[in-house]
């Protein structure tokens, strides 16, 4: 499907009708989810696509029995987390090392930003520090000021993780179905059902189906672009 | 450009050659990234399009003097906002009602659940209380956790504008160019730059150019996908 075509036919579907969605359009889709581009590359997002019954059942509940949710073919949960960096660093170390001896630069990079940038404590006594060694470099020079603290981390993560369900979606739609991102969830439910923990957060839960003929909500209403589009 | 392609060849660009890029390729793009799903459709978002020498100047001197920044041809800041849901919410409703009258249920959500989940003080007090309630509740009946606090706030507004970069820089490689999402930048400075108050995030600075032969630097490294998809 041309490319326009997709941004401007997907819409938020809250009704599906009863016809399943193969699974190669959804592993196309996560495909494409991956491609997006993300902080440092450290790939800090897990996607999980809910087939069991009872999870099923039981994520449907914690999405707060929406219909989207309810009546969807299939429900992937997109995930970003802060504890998975290190081990994904690695791996794109090997990756990279194997097609070429990586230089000084990236080595700083990698093994001294991204870890000055990543670890944090329960308490948040390090991202308080952070936020004052930035700030205070920051009074001199130009210096990256965030993420100082725990939650300036999650921001970061979920980010990258949005970008990627932004890819999913707009895949979903370039194959002919519908889906519809759900942030009115019960987070606490969610991370149970699927076993995460306080390292994590669920950054969308992603219903797919087949549109139902009144299955999208009127037209894509849009305030006045000039409103949000500034020319500086 | 068939959708799958863009996805495939999307990639940052962080080499431009001196080839201009047209205003018409920016408004399009644009065009595509308000064209994003977002949170309670309450357009949280702005996108800064830097365009006089001295903003752009500074602009790049605040994304750290980084290549990408310095040879861009264009250079767009995307920015959230808490502090605008009022005026949009209010500007969407006057819309949906030219439209048919809204019912009970809308109303609502409109002027009891989306007030509940943006009003934020500036001591966190408010923030407290909801992640008291919502978390009451919570033990027992499924109810949504988040935004409780101001960062939660910032987090659902910078996901949402996050979803709208994606179909950007999508829309940008669709029409033949190149782009590079930037978050190594000095927050604080481009703030100051766009007068932006402590109710917004800068949450990327997008380049645009033409892609250099030399522009994309090796292959896209991802972890196997078998690590982050999961089915459950």
């Amino acid at each position: 499907m041309d490319f326009f075509d997709v941004i401007n036919n997907r819409r938020s579907v809250r009704r599906y009708t009863e016809t399943k969605v193969p699974d190669e359009i959804i592993r196309k889709a996560l495909d494409a989810a991956l491609k997006a581009p993300n902080s440092s590359n450290m790939q800090a997002w897990e996607f999980y696509w809910v087939k069991s019954a009872e999870n099923k059942s039981a994520l449907v509940d914690a999405c707060l029995f929406q219909g989207t949710a309810r009546q969807a073919s299939q429900l992937i949960v997109v995930v970003s987390r802060i504890d998975t960096w290190k081990r994904n660093r690695n791996l794109l170390i090997q990756q990279m090392q194997k097609d070429a001896p990586i230089n000084g630069q990236i080595k700083d990079y990698y093994y001294k930003i991204i870890p000055f940038l990543y670890t944090q404590d329960p308490f948040g006594i390090l991202g308080t520090l952070k936020y004052l060694i930035l700030n205070t470099v920051g009074l001199f020079r130009p210096i990256f000021r965030r993420p100082a603290h725990r939650s300036d981390l999650f921001e970061v993560v979920t980010k990258s993780a949005a970008l990627a369900c932004e890819n999913f979606m707009l895949a979903i739609a370039a194959q002919g179905f519908g889906s519809c991102p759900m942030e009115g969830f019960d987070e606490h439910r969610v991370k149970k059902i699927l076993k995460l923990n306080y390292q994590s957060r669920v950054v969308m839960v992603i219903s797919v189906g087949e549109t139902a003929p009144d299955g999208i909500f009127g037209p894509q209403y849009r305030i006045d672009p000039k409103l949000v589009v500034h020319e500086v």
